[in-house]
């Protein structure tokens, strides 16, 4: 069976987002004022083919802790599967 | 109030993407071999200050269409609000 996955990497907080920093600079510019906190991480989707929903999760979940993410400067979330 | 929300931003089907290509590509050397279809997209979190959550929304689609994604390339979706 395939599952599809969606896996979100985001800075940890506390790091400087030098991205986050330029999108958020650039919203007053555009009239928007009221937007703070500003982050930019990686949204990545992807298809596991795997006999159970739960060993494709724990695959999706190394693969993003190993691969997909920075530990040391990220983290990251699995959202829930939809059978592909 | 504030609100904070999660726009993902992600290239339309059909278009090459060859960020998910490397990282298709990478994964059978790392030992995973089931894994098909890897799209990578942005991740956008961000804090609004509005006076409730439908006028937030409406402002974050709106910043989703204008500014954070080029629609002619890219579809975007925003996650369910938090207060913050």
């Amino acid at each position: 069976m395939k599952f599809r996955f969606e896996v979100l990497v985001s800075l940890k907080e506390g790091l400087l987002d030098p991205q986050g920093k330029a999108v958020q600079n650039a919203l007053p510019t555009l009239g928007w004022s009221n937007v703070s906190d500003v982050r930019v991480g990686k949204h990545i989707e992807l298809v596991v083919e795997a006999d159970d929903e739960a060993a494709a999760r724990s695959q999706v979940e190394e693969m993003a802790r190993r691969f997909l993410s920075n530990p040391v400067i990220e983290d990251f979330r699995v959202l829930a599967a939809e059978e592909a």
